[in-house]
């Protein structure tokens, strides 16, 4: 059975490089256009990218011509696929042009996160949210449209805030992370900043911890929007770490919530039956560690392939209700293995190359 | 004039060395006495202990051959003054026994801490709270007495929760630590636990960040402890970083404040009068920075000669009132230079050596 | 096929951990007994063992109970085979007394290596040396016996040696190695000692390095040891890097040769045909970079699956003849992985359970 | 009495900054003229500067107006002196014109280390090398003239290069680096690239550490250069240590001499009796260390105010003659301070205001 052909945007960056390493021996995916910054345009993509994964470049894309990142890439399909990895102010430039010619746009960048008929996606948490895509391409006249991936930040913290909500609700949530240097990209963070040190601060991160977990924790209906009345407080540091967020929450509930009952929320939860259908989807979505010490980002990272999520620490908050510590690989879940879930999930549904999927 | 002499309890373990390294040109004390393990008993301070501090061992202490830390150490002054930096087993067993020998002790360990009769110090914050001596000395009939310096992680994260009490009150905190390795002391933390990765536990640390502040910020009424009451929620996180605690914290006021009356409150503050005339005090208690990048363990620690309060990131807490961070260093101000200024203000205030200084 | 059963002595430590780790799906071997300390004899091994390995214990492994390090361990086969992860005193003790008793002892320790009787192994380097084996059991009288693996810094220097030892001849090497955290075991170097720091000392490495090469680079001739002339000057380093060794090696050659001809040399070079036939093997023996920042310990260590050497910045050294820089992963390759080849030799060439493998 | 003015040209970089920390409280020099690029030409100092070292900008450089480097400072004196620390590329364009305009320049830079008429200075090792200054003044027609600092990895080799010579004469050595990310400036080395990490590469640094030797161990002969015979094999390391450069060195001396004659030879040696009428020069130039694990950059860098040489590990060299571990601070004794020490020299030598100087 033939594979649905893709573009990679930004794929010389660091998380277009991951993208291009995870599609390698994708089951459903197959990388057939790549696009990079002038520098690299012109060139074959095995010898203009400064290749940062482990490993050499897959052979089957280190041939592939790198292109501008313009909306005639000509990848087959309908919608035509397109993984976004680019700089910010591209993204803001050409994501929405790729959705007016016709693409479907996976990016896992932050520029239209919050806009109400963006969806915003973790399969896990939100699988429905595909169903702003009619209002999307109705709103904006687009035949193709966007899906985006939150934050990594988010989503270190987000899944157990999804499984509290549901069985209890949520109505706050104070979030301190502790992210490590691959967050930033590379250069990124110069080594006399971060070393034998935390940095407080991450420029706008607050924020999308903030504002993203309304929207994961929203509801669609008729088609629209509905943010989950949640208030979030968020305090992002940067540590010497290089792989690997961890998020404190302390979490005022809808109806208060011993920690055993915390915990037993969290070992009954079942994802969405459609998360099972995902090829990338790890046999553990979510692994509680009973360990007063974890988790801990060098040893729980790639649980579940560096999709799962490792939580810990559950109790009672003697100020809010209940306090936990959460933790994801931020470049695979957090970022291009999130975007491909995301795009998986959308073959599922039938918004990209359903003919081609068994 | 001559100097207070001192005894230092647990003098060859990292705590006790920097309390022989400080006090080496200390113009009111003196080292008099060492004790130590069975295996430093009967050497030489200077051959016994295995040195890790700058430098090399202070001449006038490098001499002095190490006793068994029993209440017979033949220190002159009424009362005879320690510093403890026992063990916990050890400072359980014998700290009592000094006191009971007549002996004033200075401690950072944590045993004692919460015993409603001693006082657990910072000068800058409730140096009136040796008023419970009279009350300790009588509950268990000893000529000499004990006073505690609080955890350093508590320590980093408390100046500013006693400012905004003084200004607008304080109901609740919920406070993330990310506490250095040297907290753990000698050899303590295995690199292999913390390098490129961060711990989520401290055994004890979260119940001491929940329970000292509240005597910390307590008052002393006809002798007596009266605690604050204040509700702490606390996760420490043991991260890789040689000295320095950042604690992230936000916390509920008694009336609302904004984040500039917040910021204004801290520069506005002044340190109790008698935090003046201490000889280890910093020129500036606290240094506010406006980066929205600091405080930072490696850039900010040693301030004030490792004894200043760097704060920032003073803003309005979504979910409580206010929030900020604030850090101290962790062996300085958080251990041995926070006892010593606890021992200077005994000085001033009469309880030990009051016939020594000018 | 059924597989050669065996037993893991000191099974409870890191090298032994990693050992019960890789045997867990191995081809050829099938742990049956596992052996550790007081403190853990008689429970099972799942409970008793502080697990740090990736992953979860094996579940074949963790029911097994845990047994004293004695030579009654009731392992079929003829010989019966242990791989020994013992520390050092009990390997001293315990090693003989296995093979006096029959056992074929697979071990990684240091105790034997120098022994001239004893093989010291790695099969890419020295296949034929296991020729030792009759003269050892002749000389001690022994139905069983002893081969070695090389210490992990000696191992991540010697396989270009070993190259231009054959292509030119070598008489000299001057060696400077940085190696890893995880070779001191847990919990092994202090983070104080090592974190935004360097240790130019490990003890006895120095030593190891300046005497292992010479026997794995001499001959065995008539059943016997012949030492090759090779003198070795090395000075060992500790590197706040987790995993990775990595040697720095100037080398005075037979007959002088080029930059070029010694990367050719490497290039040139096949393995021993008989390191194919063993499953552990990487597809790629030694893998030579051209890029002049390469080998780096977090980049490379995992090549071939942590078995790989991986060479670079070949030049010529003004002092001696050629320069040249290789790493391997120190508990892989450098540990027990490479005794686990060693065994896999063993097999091939009948020394254990030829009956077994196909 | 009066201070010599002195400019820094690239005064906002990380040398630039530490010359003017260094400056601020200097008994001899008083900045009064600072240069930087475009972006800070115009602005007061204080505001232009992305301060980088601890504490703040020294007040009285604060506000001096930034100025574009240009031999127009208007700085008096006779020559007038600047200290440069300019990129590489503006080094070469301009210290050429401020000596042509009658500075002298004192440069921290590797443009013209190499130039024969150029002294390489480190006052400790060869303060006579001054005396090239004439010829260089008369072969390019100057009226002022350039003297340089040699790298920050030389550095930290040489001066037990330089007291063997003397003792023994050296023929050759073999030298391998572990450098400090702080030689790279900032932001300098990405975290991604030495985080958990080494790397084996450092552009440039393999030749200056093979080529500059020669000169600082040659001698000036009628006014001219006549280098060492010396061969220097090299190899250098960036690890992740923040500050302080370790040099593992093996030595082929003149005549043989144990390890015992070689350590003798360290203690015996004594400073040119110039160095210590120098305001910076540490009390101990040379600190020997018996124990087997030092030195060690964390431990030692700061020796002497981060200006001696910390020295340990001498024994026999089995390939070479005798090997060594040498240690220094890369910032300080490694740049702005040497450089800092070198004016000083030229003022007691007369090159510079020296009518100023008691």
């Amino acid at each position: 059975m033939s594979r649905i052909p893709v573009g990679v945007l930004g794929a010389t960056g660091t998380v277009g490089q991951r993208f291009v390493q995870l599609l390698a021996d994708h089951p459903w995916f197959e990388v057939v256009a790549v696009t990079g910054s002038d520098r690299t345009v012109g060139r074959p993509y095995g010898e203009g990218v400064n290749w940062l994964m482990p490993g050499n470049v897959p052979p089957q894309t280190a041939g592939l011509i790198v292109q501008p990142t313009r909306p005639d890439l000509n990848i087959p399909g309908d919608p035509p696929v397109v993984f976004s990895a680019l700089p910010t102010a591209e993204a803001r430039e050409w994501e929405p042009q790729f959705a007016a010619a016709g693409y479907a746009v996976v990016t896992n960048t932050s520029v239209f996160r919050m806009n109400p008929t963006v969806p915003l996606l973790i399969p896990e948490v939100n699988p429905d949210h595909t169903g702003l895509i009619p209002a999307q391409r109705q709103a904006n006249n687009w035949p193709g449209f966007i899906v985006a991936g939150p934050n990594c930040s988010t989503t270190s913290a987000i899944l157990p805030l999804k499984i509290f909500q549901e069985a209890f609700g949520v109505e706050s949530a104070i979030i301190t992370t502790l992210q490590a240097i691959s967050g930033a990209g590379y250069p990124g963070v110069s080594s006399l900043d971060i070393y034998d040190n935390v940095v407080p601060y991450i420029g706008g991160e607050d924020d999308k911890l903030q504002n993203e977990p309304t929207k994961l924790l929203g509801a669609v209906r008729d088609g629209q929007m509905v943010p989950a009345a949640v208030s979030i407080s968020a305090q992002a540091n940067r540590v010497p770490v290089v792989d690997g967020h961890l998020a404190s929450v302390s979490v005022r509930l809808g109806r208060r919530a011993s920690a055993e009952e915390a915990i037993q929320a969290l070992r009954d939860w079942q994802p969405p039956a459609i998360s099972r259908q995902l090829p990338s989807s790890p046999r553990e979505f979510l692994i509680y560690r009973e360990e007063p010490d974890r988790p801990q980002p060098r040893r729980d990272r790639d649980a579940g392939n560096g999709l799962a999520w490792t939580v810990g620490k559950v109790r009672e908050c003697p100020v809010l209700d209940v306090r936990y510590v959460s933790l994801t690989h931020n470049t695979l879940r957090g970022a291009a293995s999130g975007s491909l879930l995301n795009a998986e999930l959308l073959a599922v549904q039938g918004y990209i190359g359903n003919s081609k999927i068994g």
